[in-house]
């Protein structure tokens, strides 16, 4: 039965409900609902609403009622709209009319959004964990790469040599923002507490607001009805934080994919983090890596969606909104299924420092090559401009730098001298890198340092 | 157990597989995938790769699978990481190894290219039926309100009064080009056949790869094998037909949650396409409508979301290419069973003509006013302005349009005369909008007509 | 002449020049590129790159470029791709060849990616006045109408009594999230200097980069060059903050678009707000609240496609990161002046608190009417039932709740007593709703003098 | 002077004409609304609303403002709105009060969406001409690689050998569908004419619309004036035809970008196609291939923004919809830049075919080894499986699948003969894959000829 059809002549059509019916994607959100239900008949008994026996019988049936959810013995029955419905009507099967109190004074405007925020509240912090766990893994791999040079790319050309350490930490420092913004959506969420907002307006029983809210978890009492039944912000949050971490777990897995491919070879993933072909007997392919990359689009949608869903929407609770929770709940089950399989891939795959070595091409030293003539007085543009003839000139003759002669040098600025053939040294190149931030192994061993302490202590 | 394997010497983690496995979604292609398994092991034959008996084998036992499915006997085993696999396994249950005969020189990357094209082509049939059917209700209505006079809004403020069907048929008109461009993504998914391109290379078997296209209904076999891999332009096709449907019926949806609001009244919709609140015993909510304008953004979010996905992939198939079958179905689903509860509601709802009637102004017939003065020689430029000018004396002096004495008309131009008083009659108002779209009776009547003659052939 | 070109043997294409160059649109970085060279510039000299001399020289002489810069005397070059080579270029025409020292030890990419996060951090104090003046708008509005009772919707029905200022406050309370929401933004772009990250591997030279970063306004120095090069987040998170400020602004235009509509009438806009119509001499359009409502598309489009412009791009700077400026001056362009706008509008519209009262209905008491029975000790879920029967009656009988016979109340619950009729008064039902966040006058007015406090403070 | 006012009593705000005013980027409409006000002129004289005096006067006038125009000499002035308005001023200074009569009968609500259809009826052509010169430029370079086997990639791990030919008209194919997608769009556009609806409830003077629609260029005058002014589904078609194209021409510039990485080398990019580095000497960046990708998200923004302004709007015109023509431009600008200088990119690129070779991996050949088998009666099943051991028994022994011994070959399955030594031949390999579609040089060669054929005849 629903919680309402006194004024109705005619029964919901069934299509109807179909279309209405949420129970099948919001019961997930039974365990706080009956908290939040709990916390309600405590404030309903202070207001003087129930005796303490109603109270007590209340909240006890309550609980029975998650016990039976946790154990799976819940089976939807017809009008089990949404949870607050099923669990009401599970109330009053265990207890009674007196389950009929419980919903005194609130609706389910002010419920659902207090529930979407405790489930928020309460979810939040696996997945943070999940984070750092993934940092702890990449920070294990770059401990043990520090020395390893590698070509490091810009507009995905070689460009300078850094180490597998310094592109590894890259993605911990992402990682890190996004463990602050996950954590700021979930601040937003308990910012405050919709519930006793009733359906619009505020709720005429004498409820101490504020300490419901503290008892809930919440920062304060939402400061105004008619907002917090339609504030759905922190779901917004919480998608976007969700977007960009998918936008940085999309670029760890683009570069592993191009580098597991055998022509960089970097790495090696391990079998039980690939995945064959049903055709092609000899393929390992990087499925995991390739389904964080295109599940970017997914999440981005359902942000993009749920935007578009609040756009031009008047005041007040509108049942669009009621198309906020399975992009939540699909964003979230995506991350927390994801980054434990990225994090045992990174743990297990194997880097492979002779391979990146083998790639490094002394051109990536330009840049030094041109430092050596500002090191004697060139200014940086004109040194700039002169080594790009050197490597034109090395292009030209079909050698590398290092083998172009010191004449040839000479003959574009006198300032080259015997010990230009110095520069072509890729580990000293890295070592110059020295000032915070920098590729140099001993600021990276530092950073490494840090974040051990940092990561060490979440 | 997987199709490969080989090469492997470790299996898949468990966590890796339930993040790669399809299964879950891609079930409900089983129909499909048993369709073009039966038309490949038809060509297989013909290529002389099968014999005879193998042949029936094969296709008998595919027919026994696809009954087990449809009957609900369908259990997924361990290793069924898609219906593919599932199929081939359950096959193989049935008929021995020479089931092993049928994955021979194909790919399951042409295998669910050409699956979920031959989907598209299935499903949409009923989604176009769907569409008539809300033109249908929508036209109902229309035929029994050719002369009820209503305000036309434009920026939603009074512009000129229409008639309750012209304001219907405009929805007609759209689900019209709904009705075309889901048509064409129909089209587009068969237009080319990908089966036979193996796994991006070709098929190296003689299949005639033509009347096997044909067998199954698309216009020709793919030109290109690894663009028919990874082709899902049709997908995205598809979504963005539904997305702009979306946008038509959140229009609609729209419309009527505020006309069905008492302040204009003109709508009622029947209790069963209606729902209470479970606070507000008075209240009668138009969730359905809510839902068609906040799933709007539901689906929205799934063509960005695809499209964000195609974005920067590499050529060939790439497993971020699974990601196209959740919002393909979820897409599907949500209008399957959005367009009937809306052909319902709107074939149940009453409108009310005396409401609309009452909501006229004579304002909006200032246009007409300065048609007036046009019709008189003056240019309408300089007649809207004195229009203007009209309108503004009347609400400095607190009366109507009618209401104002000759004498401030004639105050502003000479051009006015007794007649004036003519020009506020609604009903001739509308009927002068008598060229083809107007808004006229006659006009409307004769597009009712012809939309009849049209939906009743389809 | 471009800041590179001594390794290329043909000049680039124009049309690569055209589709490349940044410079008609990322000109306005001049101020924060000439603020951030000038640090650089003394961090060198501190490195001992530049002599005293050399630093006094280029510092100077950037202030004389940017002086050029602020006097509208710019007039690009050929080869001025971007507004680092424009720069560069005049201060090398300003001070000569000792210009050319300024590039050492640095690169466009750590340059443009300080630039526009000092960009943000400079811009984004006038958006956050700006709203805070939307806030006040709202909120001095709101204290002169603490005592309109206005009906609150929800599912855009009548739903129960609000005050006009109890609506206006929501907005108030979304602003606020959206004033911190910036703000974090504007604290990411703040939080990390990426200055002396080179292009990708940090810098050689011995710069204080913590020294540095602290100077321009930084929390700190960036702790990976890689990351710190390609890091765009605090423009996503800026983009976020923006369309979130977009969607409530949309509800607030949505209110305001309906509410405007004389079927309302409870909004009259001032014709200094309004637009008319080149056909329709009476028209009054509410045009800025259409297209704060229209152009919500456009800033959560720019969010997607930033998104989507970032998903699989690998590590490093990649050319598609130029793409991130548009969008985002594009969304800050259309807040400050959308907001000023909107601001004048809330101030000068008129309120009709006399037409918010005609549109109550006793209906929307029903809430009341179960609490009656609540307080006779009706469990609140039999009473929401009865209560509907009671609605269910008075609409049979065509009569309002106030003029329903008590034996027709009787007949349904006999806990109706005489005093029953008392429900019928909305300013009580309002002033009902007294706890924290309700619709009651004194709630409200303590809300004003909390909000004046705080905005006063601001 | 705006074409309104008179009913207003206070000029409109400043910073609002500033958000309303759509002159700065509709004014490149000038000369499609000339041509459709012409044609307007037409239709009014023919319904004797014009003399032939007046008619003659507005159509030559208008050529002049049209050229004044097309000369540059158009400067706005205080009020010119829109190009409708600036249109009418300009031609109200040329031929005086006539001009005023020009707007009888129509609105700029038909008048913009009729303006807005004729100019991408008209703009169209251009980008699909640009489409099939980068098709040809592809298949030129096609023609040349045939025989250039290369490694063909899934899951961007090696798969099977393709040729160069193949790769490159997988584009061809992609292009193709988008030359189509486009033209559609441009037929939507095409399809109905608004003009003579008015406001929105048609127009009361008796033009001949079909005959309007016809001149125009249109298949047919609108049927429903309310839908008329308000629909954009042509518009959103553009947009999504653009944004499907931009992913194809994503997926092409990520294979480019990542084939011109020195670790491939299958690619040089022409030195005017690329860009150099303000730090590195060395370095030749794609920027065009990157901006290619990048530019993607924005497209796909504009698409998602303007379905996102769509939602949820009521019917008729509203102000919103002026976010119709920024990304619908942006969208074209982008598209009519970036298209050509990738034809050029391509056209002047050079393919490595003996560095395509040296890519070759014999694993590759693992089906082609199954297929053995195949021939030999095993189950193709089987055969994946037995081959799959014998690549995990060449990496077990570090060799290449050739130089596996016969005994370790018949170890795994008795059906290897000696001649399995002839499978690992990649040219035999590729030319198997005979079928249509298929990589084999014959097949590719027959496929350029049609293609040559049909590009040809464009």
């Amino acid at each position: 039965m629903t919680l309402w059809g006194g004024v109705f002549q005619h029964p919901t059509d069934d299509a109807v409900r179909r279309l209405n019916d949420s129970l099948p994607f919001d019961w997930r959100l039974y365990d706080v609902d009956i908290t939040a239900s709990q916390a309600w008949a405590g404030a309903l008994h202070r207001a003087a609403i129930l005796t303490s026996e109603e109270h007590q019988a209340i909240v006890q049936g309550l609980e029975r009622v998650r016990r039976l959810f946790a154990s799976g013995q819940f089976v939807p029955a017809p009008g089990d709209e949404d949870i607050h419905t099923a669990v009401e009507r599970w109330l009053t099967e265990a207890i009674g009319p007196v389950a009929g109190k419980l919903h005194t004074g609130r609706s389910r405007n002010d419920q659902v959004a207090t529930d979407l925020r405790l489930w928020v509240m309460q979810a939040t912090p696996a997945l943070l964990d999940h984070i750092r766990d993934l940092q702890r893994a990449l920070l294990a791999q770059a401990a043990g790469h520090v020395h390893s040079v590698m070509p490091g790319l810009t507009h995905f050309q070689p460009a300078q040599p850094i180490t597998a350490a310094h592109w590894l930490l890259s993605t911990v420092a992402m990682l890190e923002r996004d463990w602050d913004r996950l954590g700021q959506a979930a601040a937003a969420a308990a910012s405050q507490c919709p519930l006793g907002s009733g359906a619009l307006a505020g709720t005429p029983y004498p409820i101490d607001r504020t300490a419901l809210a503290v008892a809930l978890g919440f920062q304060q009492a939402s400061s105004n009805s008619l907002d917090a039944v339609s504030d759905r912000d922190f779901v917004a949050d919480f998608l976007h934080a969700a977007a960009l971490l998918m936008t940085h777990l999309s670029r760890l897995a683009e570069d592993l994919i191009i580098y597991s491919n055998p022509r960089f070879g970097f790495v090696t993933l391990d079998d039980r983090y690939s995945t064959g072909s049903s055709l092609m007997p000899q393929k390992r392919n990087p499925d995991p890596l390739e389904l964080a990359r295109g599940k970017t689009g997914r999440i981005i949608g359902h942000l993009a969606g749920l935007l578009t869903t609040l756009k031009g929407l008047p005041s007040g609770y509108n049942k669009d909104l009621q198309e906020d929770k399975e992009p939540l709940f699909d964003a979230y089950d995506t991350l927390m299924l994801l980054l434990p399989v990225l994090t045992a891939l990174i743990a297990s795959m194997t880097l492979h420092p002779e391979r990146m070595r083998a790639a490094l091409d002394e051109a990536m030293l330009a840049t030094d090559l041109a430092d050596y003539l500002v090191a004697r007085g060139v200014p940086f543009r004109h040194a700039h401009h002169l080594t790009g003839q050197v490597v034109r000139r090395a292009e030209a003759l079909g050698v590398k730098l290092s083998a172009l002669p010191l004449a040839d040098y000479q003959a574009i600025a006198l300032q080259f001298g015997p010990d230009v053939y110095d520069v072509f040294d890729f580990d000293q190149a890295v070592a110059r890198r020295r000032p915070v931030g920098g590729a140099a192994p001993e600021t990276v061993s530092a950073q490494i340092n840090q974040w051990q302490a940092r990561l060490g202590q979440s």
